[in-house]
């Protein structure tokens, strides 16, 4: 799924600044009961060598749209695929969901990993 | 009651990460007035081998529509499953509930608890 | 479940005017799921000779903590239930239920009902 | 009560216009809990003749600091009192209380009174 | 694709009344660009001999989540079939979508149609 | 005070439609404590011949910046040079001023007049 | 500048029903100053044989870009052409700009105009 | 007046946790000019053996309702009694006050006093 | 213009603690252009030996309202003035001003000094 | 571009302090679709000898207003540019980018580079 994303080279790479991206319209599937699920996916990092291209990443979340995934492993999985085509010097991802039962469920990484 | 608490394994425990949990549909009894208390449970954790399933923690929660306890009480003993059951790295519980006679009130509790 | 509303006089019965109350710790059972429910009940009325009673109308209310019933069922009921105590001039209720399944309900009905 | 409040001379009695007032530090005693209750008072008028003084009106309103009296006696006896002192072509009052055992209420009332 | 619609009897056929429902997580496909939409439509409809059943109603929504269709064809599309499963006596449908370069879209259609 | 407003030909005048100004920066003076007043002054009118130039309105109203001069009265003054000037169709300006003792005023005059 | 403008064939011309359109990023220059103006353009019809295409509204309010206009102008000239593009049964436009000099204006037309 | 206020044990006093209390119906008298003042207190603490009992603290507030001090002699007291009488391990008040004069105050203190 | 500022003895001195005063009623003249600007002043600061009185307060801020005077200045005097009259151990002063030429500007200012 | 800005001598080079600068009003071209963007750029600085000129800066985003560049980049080349000019002690833009495609970007980047 990951050979979707695009990237483009980052024209500072000797400074160290921070990308935010937004995206509110994730939906994917639960593997357990095969309704579909929805959420905001939210990006922060800080480029190395290379910057997502925004439209690569789009599709690359789309493809997610008629998958089962439960929410640990489609937030782990984005931040991994994301780590192996950025590099990053720092990457966080928040992917909050709507609620199931009454009840709303949030996945939080960071990149790399704290102690 | 704990027994009714579910999990699942995590297929991250290498690393560090948050699972963020909102429950605005929380209701138990005043064991003073017989009065039934609402509040929003909220949870936050970062799992060792194991994290919540969530349905589970819904019936779990529903255990305690019809019982007495107080404020903090409910958010201790909450707080005490949960870490019995996940084992968790680290959690932190946020039970606030709504007005009576004109006060708003929260426990929070963190765990491995603070000195 | 209507024998415990209680009521008072109304002190200005020749002239119309509005009260208003709204109740957002409304709770039932779905009789389909058996999962509670949980909405916001809100009230407008023209009184004629009588008034509702506040604390009557909150242990009215509380009666259906442990009733199934459908959203359409209970907000009629408790329409006739307070119309039929009441007599007013005029009534509008509206139940707002929290979502499920990523949907939520509202039942408005007024009284005398509309042609 | 109602000899302090004070009124103006409306420089404008050929045409009719709206003034509104909002009153958010209204508090007066619960007759049969002996607690106090907190509201705003909002007015709305057009007026004849006179205009109210805000001052007078503050001050007149906080003479139901200490007194006992019901959510729709209040409301009906601040119309009252208004009425009667500025005579005004139209008046609405809405007085909007803070919430007990879970349950807001509010008393609209309009002068003069609708059919 | 309306065959999915579930009904259930309207137990108050005698009077008339509203029933509210929000659906927040609408998605089809965009005809033009092959891209997903995402809206929330609201259903506002006055029930004759029927109701619509809930999770009938998620279950039909959802099967425009792989179609190609317009804004204008999805909104009169999901009218005429709730029209002709329900026979309400009144409905009103709104279609709110998300942002497409910059511009927000609605559709608003009412049954019976205005003159 | 009214010489200093300026107005521009309506290029539309065969047509009726809506101008909106909001003007949050309003400050006067009031006329018994001597303590500066606030408030937001807006403005809706259909034009006939003329459009109010936006500079020359604030100029206008800045001229009250030292003026001691009622809540009531202001707001009349300004109707009327506003009308003088621009002999509009239709005319409404509201005039909200911050509190005062814990009281917020508002004065709302439509033009022409209603009965 | 309207020849940008198309069209599509309403699919329900027998039913009035309402069409919503929210274009926030709308920016155009001040004639006077040379400065860019900012505003929110919105749009209600009821579409008779004709709909507008999305991405030509948007190529269309670009024009305006580099374009000295009033706000005044700018509203009317809108709807002057969408007017002669659609033949709506029935529009209305409200143009909402940023504020100059503390000051914020709106323009709303309605078509056909009222009288 | 601190003797009103009533504890319980805390049944937790070997774990370090925040119990969070809002009390926004808070009135007492400006002694310079005898006009009502109303704020927000904000409470947090973490409790050593004792809890403070809600009810009590209604109470213990309500005494303030009749009586003249300013504003950062009332937050002081009311920190002082409360420490007096639970020996929190810390405690945090906030005491907001509505506008007079068009200026808001907040007095806010914690304990132990910080160098 | 200092000397308008009055004190009180602060009764606490023996601990730190904060107050805060919102003040959004300021207005000043710009130097460059003659017109008004419209700003919020927040005050924080741990009192030593004294605490301002906030009638004084205001009636300094008033002294501007004829003042041309530019956002850094204005803000850098008042942290000067009061310093100079109460000698507090802290103090940080926030100064918001509204939109001109839809920039928005703020000065934040700590004493002591930040290294 | 650069040469557009101007400044003005900081009458307290000797303190530390920060200002704030908030502008809604950005708009550049995508230099891949030739589609405008539109965003927010947040300035916060602490000066060192120089402040910057407000009309000057609105000036000089305007000269983007027609040049294609990437988010990445005129975030970047705007700070360099303040940075040239100013020679700050501390500077931090936040530059927010309405929604393309349901994706909003923002970008952060303080000076001296953290490390």
């Amino acid at each position: 799924m990951r050979s979707i994303l695009e990237t483009f080279s980052n024209s500072f790479p000797q400074r160290n600044y921070l990308i935010e991206i937004i995206c509110p319209e994730f939906t994917s599937v639960c593997p357990k009961t095969g309704q579909p699920d929805f959420g905001t996916i939210t990006f922060q990092y800080t480029p190395n060598e290379l910057c997502i291209e925004l439209k690569s990443l789009k599709l690359y979340l789309q493809q997610f749209r008629s998958r089962g995934i439960f929410y640990e492993n489609v937030t782990n999985q984005i931040l991994d695929d994301m780590v192996h085509v950025l590099s990053p010097r720092w990457m966080k991802i928040r992917a909050s969901f709507t609620p199931r039962g009454g009840i709303s469920t949030s996945v939080i990484i960071e990149y790399p990993f704290p102690n």
